[in-house]
């Protein structure tokens, strides 16, 4: 199938490109960018010309940043394209409901995606806790701004998210492997003196079946990553590492091999079958929590950020 | 149908009560509450209690604050009976969508009430600009927190939405009287220095039409309340005032007079209805914009408030 990328970005150029390359269900037939731009691809500046004069690209991937992407996203709905949205799907959560009604008024495919719910050990994770009894659940997902987004002040912007926009990805796995529904129940968030967006979080969740769930957020974490989620049941252990990409159960690591080339390419063979069945996948999940946190959460003024 | 009322608090005494006792649909069989009772009702302190030796009461409203209801309703449910949800719904989003999967998969009613939808004049409002093409609408939400809610602090707790707290009835008419779905672009939320929720807010939304949509919020003004909602049409100007109790169209006072009495015996009006019809009416729009606020929205530290 012919796609379209919208907004060639670092995000697009690092991930989007390469997994539309490497996949035999698409082809990059047109990008739209005011700056970037891919080699032997035609190269549109404005998103309704391409729309008008390209009426067989069907699908559209939408990696612009979230504010300006309600638009992009309607008027390629309304053209009855099928949509792709990095994630998050949207600034807030009432565009992309709209966009949810639009998809299924226009009959075309809606998908908002969680890169991360695509990592290697995301779907064994899940098959592991099948049928187990949570006693525990802990996110730590620390990082460091200063390395992950340098000089990037959208990031503290309002809208930006701040430390959620790495913690969301957590959530997504979270939401992913749980069977059961989680919902917030207390939260704290740190704000820089000089920031819009928390640069740390702390959040605790209820759990029907009464285990402690909580998450740990840090974006001045200096070194290397974490990106853990530890969940304890009554048949063992598991420790998600990486982002995902590593597991081990009680401490022996799971060497299984998982299929496809990582969390792009596997995105995109969703797509691919979204499209073919007619399917809307808009799970709101991970940023419905992020915005309770941001409601429910109690602020915390802390020590001006610079980068 | 018989009915049982958890919570009796002010809001219960004030309003569920009445509207019980004057409606044909309803008798109050039971109360759950740690302190208030109603004279000549069998009251319960213990909710558990309530569920198991009352099979008779298939329904239940919960005017409980948001924090703790969540497992009162999830209990109901859980005992197969109906339930009708005091505004806001929940504390979180993520616990309304929980209850809502819960009520479809115990084949219960649920209805998420918003009681300035019941005003007088909102459904003729609404009818009114059918048709009609928005050009402009401004909320207008002033009132005294002192006069309205004196020394209640839960108000400027984590959760309590401050000035939200009236706010989402401002909302939840203009979701109700606009045929088309908005969302939120831009607010600035002022905090005071000592507290955790905001006292004033201004907030900017995305109209499909083009149309300039915004809402002014504010929990520290003298005398008597404003309560308004003017949209600037096509075809004339509509301005709701008294929060949907009173409608001018140019000028002119609509004289047109409502069926039953009031707020409250509408919203039980609209449960039996629900309940007859196995129906669910879980709208969190209201509840997705003020978290939408909360997530994008920009702080403003402002003046410590004292009672």
């Amino acid at each position: 199938m012919l796609i379209g990328l919208v907004g060639i970005g670092k995000i697009a150029v690092d991930q989007h490109v390469p997994a539309i390359a490497d996949s035999r269900d698409w082809d990059l037939a047109a990008t739209v960018s005011r700056h970037g731009q891919v080699d032997g691809v035609e190269a549109f500046a404005d998103f309704d010309h391409m729309l008008e004069t390209r009426p067989d690209i069907r699908v559209v991937s939408l990696c612009l940043p979230p504010v300006p992407r309600f638009d992009y996203a309607a008027k390629a709905i309304r053209a009855g394209r099928h949509v792709m949205l990095e994630k998050p799907p949207g600034a807030t959560l009432s565009e992309c409901h709209t966009l949810e009604a639009m998809a299924r008024e226009h009959r075309v495919s809606l998908y908002a995606t969680w890169h991360s719910r695509q990592a290697d050990k995301v779907a064994p994770a899940k098959a592991w806790l099948a049928g187990k009894t949570l006693k525990k659940l802990t996110v730590t997902w620390k990082e460091d701004v200063r390395q992950w987004h340098p000089g990037q002040d959208w990031c503290f912007e309002p809208g930006g998210l701040g430390v959620f926009d790495p913690g969301i990805n957590a959530l997504s796995i979270v939401t992913e492997i749980l069977p059961d529904p989680l919902h917030l129940t207390a939260a704290e968030l740190h704000f820089p003196q000089n920031r819009d967006t928390p640069i740390a979080a702390s959040c605790r969740f209820y759990h029907p079946g009464g285990a402690d769930v909580s998450a740990n957020l840090d974006w001045l974490e200096p070194g290397p990553p974490t990106w853990n989620i530890e969940a304890v049941t009554d048949q063992g252990t598991l420790l998600l590492e990486n982002g995902g990409g590593k597991m081990t159960i009680d401490g022996r690591h799971d060497e299984g091999v998982a299929g496809l080339g990582g969390e792009y390419p596997r995105l995109y063979a969703q797509m691919a079958e979204l499209v073919v069945q007619g399917g809307i996948d808009m799970d709101l999940a991970p940023m419905r929590h992020v915005a309770d946190a941001f409601t429910l959460g109690k602020r915390v003024t802390v020590a001006p950020f610079e980068w």
